[in-house]
């Protein structure tokens, strides 16, 4: 089932049910008003939901309308709690050298993540601000799962039962300004701003044989100013799955339905993949010549992120410009 | 006005106002169902809070009932964002001392803060669940604002106006657990468990002159074990104000409405005032004898938190015990 939320004029949107091919919708604002009440109320709606999502794929619905990715917010235009991972080693390998950071000593067991703001997301359309060039604006092509309620010590073993959605993300970052804040010793605040999520939420059975062992099998598509940037795979170098960052991340409290947990940015030892950001790649450079190259996004640049099964685009695309925030 | 939240069987309760001695309250999920959906439309649906809350007092409600605490949420039960500063240095150099790390250089120009779990709060008499003696649990005893909406960029002097709440918190803190998280680079997670907050939230006015320049000069009174366990000044060495901490976390991002907004563990330099949470007065004791005596929270232990404006008992306790989690 893919579902999606439409903007109309309130802070949670529409719920929508979409086609599988990405071209039809239908309100099931009847069944929940919002995608955060379909969550909160998971398992007596989702029959519903796919009950319509199986009515829409077999012919046209009463009220559908042809979709609009502009008028698409993020499937949860806001959430309770977005916990981004960072579970592809060779990213963080990069990303620390590039800052001059060592990885961290626990590197391989104890999953990295960190608490993102998810009070205010950008929409799959939504321009991205910059302040200046100090931000050191990036973009990380992610994947992402939305939990239902996660009781406190929940065990890998258990954790796909609580998986009920996955979304693709750009999680925005300002390289400029992570190393004075991580240098504090709390984390990202300023460094990380608003993320966008892909346009439709799925359930996990639209991934098919693509999903295994809580990692999806697919090529993570991302397009840096109107070209090929990186297609790595999001499978097999995902060191710590999408089960493991669910029993991380309930380790000493339960999670609330909704709650969002991030992969990391996608990312392959294999150079010829491409990358998922800008800081490996300048990394790489670094590497290779002693220098970066590639400069950090500015206003006008753009970026498009997609994974696609066969034909499908499973997720549709995050397709977002930057622009100046003054 | 003082608001709270009434346990209802939903996720987010039901919004009620009450009266100032908190005696009495009376329904408005009429004029917004939740706490939350008043934050969302505060222009339009404060006043008509404000006229309910004046008419409880001037005398009895048709429909009014006595208050009972434990029938009351954490006023937002879920929200969308909490961002706990830390802004009274005493602390931080208190409790960096006591895990052996040094403050930050910045500790007096740039405020220290970490975005804490929000999806769920615990209930101002909730137990706080412990796992075994390694999460070393401590409470810390703090003041939080509300927001409306924060555009990017809002300057401190533009703060006070979209401060419309208080609250009283207990950041729930796991010391044994802080050391190897903060070092793997990322801030808290594992070692942050779900929050308390006082069950009323009151407008700045509540506060009187009391309130100046974005701090509370009022003592909070926190009780360990059943004992007087400090009364520190929140006014004075607040060295960030709620004023500064508002323009810290706007800096790239807006503020969705309902965001949290947490000062730190109140703390002052005198020692007779004691202390808002079991690391600053181990980290004294090591000082003062070589060795922590003091143990962390464990099954059984009470935790009774308040501010107090004269007699009036202004966000109601925090009253809350330890029990095993297995």
């Amino acid at each position: 089932m893919k579902l999606a939320t439409r903007r109309n004029g309130t802070r949670d949107g529409e719920l929508i049910v979409v086609s599988r091919d990405n071209t039809r919708g239908v309100s099931a604002s009847d069944i929940a008003p919002t995608m955060q009440a379909a969550l909160d109320d998971w398992s007596t709606l989702s029959s519903k939901l796919i009950e319509r999502f199986e009515a829409l794929q077999s012919g046209s619905l009463e009220g559908e309308f042809p979709i609009d990715t502009a008028a698409l917010e993020s499937p949860l235009p806001r959430s309770y709690a977005w916990i981004d991972g960072s579970a592809y080693i060779n990213h963080i390998v990069l990303v620390r050298k590039a800052r001059g950071a060592a990885p961290p000593e626990t590197l391989g067991t104890d999953p990295l993540v960190y608490q993102g703001g998810s009070d205010t997301f950008l929409g799959p359309r939504d321009d991205i601000p910059w302040g200046d060039a100090s931000w050191g604006l990036d973009f990380e092509s992610e994947l992402a799962i939305i939990t239902d309620d996660v009781p406190m010590g929940t065990k890998k073993e258990d954790a796909a039962k609580h998986i009920k959605l996955f979304m693709l993300v750009n999680d925005v970052s300002l390289r400029g300004l992570i190393p004075p804040e991580l240098k504090k010793g709390f984390g990202f605040y300023v460094s990380k701003p608003s993320t966008a999520f892909g346009p439709f939420a799925i359930t996990p059975d639209e991934l098919g044989d693509s999903l295994s062992d809580g990692r999806v099998h697919l090529d993570m598509l991302t397009d840096y100013k109107e070209e090929w940037y990186g297609n790595p795979d999001a499978g097999p170098e995902m060191h710590f799955s999408f089960h493991d960052l669910v029993q991380h991340c309930s380790q000493t409290r339960k999670l609330g339905a909704g709650t969002i947990i991030g992969s990391g940015t996608v990312s392959n030892v294999d150079r010829s993949r491409g990358s998922s950001c800008l800081a490996e790649k300048r990394m790489i450079e670094k590497i290779d010549t002693g220098e970066f190259k590639t400069p950090f996004m500015v206003p006008g640049d753009t970026v498009r992120i997609r994974m696609m099964k066969g034909d499908a685009n499973l997720f549709g695309t995050i397709q977002q410009k930057v622009v100046s925030a003054t």
